[in-house]
């Protein structure tokens, strides 16, 4: 089961730079791609950045919409994120062949990918000129949702079910998981 | 003992999302800042993104000199990492508060910090209207370097010494560390 995620934490979820998910939908097409190169951009309203290639098919249906949603997936679907990485949606449903299945988003048209820990719906902020130079798409989060014991009250909670935890891509289809919290301020007031 | 990374593996130093400290100097003026807001933004040249807030000290330096260094801390310096995000260049030498020891880079004049796994010499790409408006930085990398033992050939080597794991921060001076090797291309050649 997911919650809303009030969008005032929305940057918390991105904060541990974790490889996300992308998903997109214009019309009858949607897609997915793997995305290392993201980050929170600002607190409130939650502004996020993400780098997209020119050659990937999402692009083109993220230049047609204008929305996108961003989900951290866990490691149990680590060959899956890889995957969805090798492939082109040109060439490909990758939904049908990673078994994908999707919820509808509140705010925008793309699919939220089953099976995540969280999941930030995404509006674009059009900025050609740095899209067509750098491949760098900026986005508003205009929703945002995490899975019941993965995130709460702002802050990510460690699971003790190893499977659950977030990816970081080291390259070449290798992660590593985040996990093992370290509380340099356990004996002060925490800014939350 | 550190040694020089090939530009073409310096995304991978960013790759897997670490909490990163920034560095600068101007003149006889020099600070530190942590940032969780960080990614790669190309491969070669390798170029990375990095969120500078507008009441820094460091950004200052950084749009006087053109130039800062991003380093990669380890869980040993956690309550650093924390302590120079908690207080401003402006206010003290947070060189001298957290006992910082320090190497010159071999491109920027900005400082690279001792104890950290690695380090990316880095030369910004002045794009002016994103900085004011997003306080979005963009940068060339000139040079990177990693601790033997920590990056080896364009991967991170997975620390046996839980103290050398990268951060990733959470908030609130809460971070999860990176360990815990997933493979998922075990079966197949990896792409480099």
């Amino acid at each position: 089961m997911r919650h809303t995620v009030e969008l005032r934490h929305a940057s918390r979820l991105l904060n541990t730079g974790p490889t996300v998910l992308v998903s997109s939908r214009h019309g009858v097409q949607q897609d997915v791609m793997a995305a290392a190169w993201n980050m929170p951009l600002d607190f409130e309203p939650p502004k996020i950045a993400v780098v997209i290639d020119k050659n990937t098919f999402t692009r083109g249906l993220i230049e047609a919409s204008g929305e996108f949603v961003i989900a951290v997936p866990c490691v149990a679907q680590a060959a899956m994120v890889t995957g969805v990485g090798h492939c082109s949606g040109r060439d490909v449903d990758k939904f049908e062949r990673f078994g994908l299945r999707t919820q509808p988003g509140s705010q925008v048209a793309a699919p939220l990918i089953e099976g995540c820990l969280a999941w930030l719906e995404c509006r674009r902020i059009p900025e050609p000129a740095q899209e067509q130079r750098y491949d760098l798409f900026l986005a508003e989060v205009v929703a945002a949702w995490a899975e019941d014991g993965a995130f709460t009250e702002g802050h990510w909670i460690e699971p003790s079910d190893a499977s659950r935890r977030c990816l970081h891509h080291l390259g070449g289809g290798r992660y590593f998981s985040s996990s093992g919290l370290i509380d340099t301020q356990a004996d002060t007031q925490a800014d939350s």
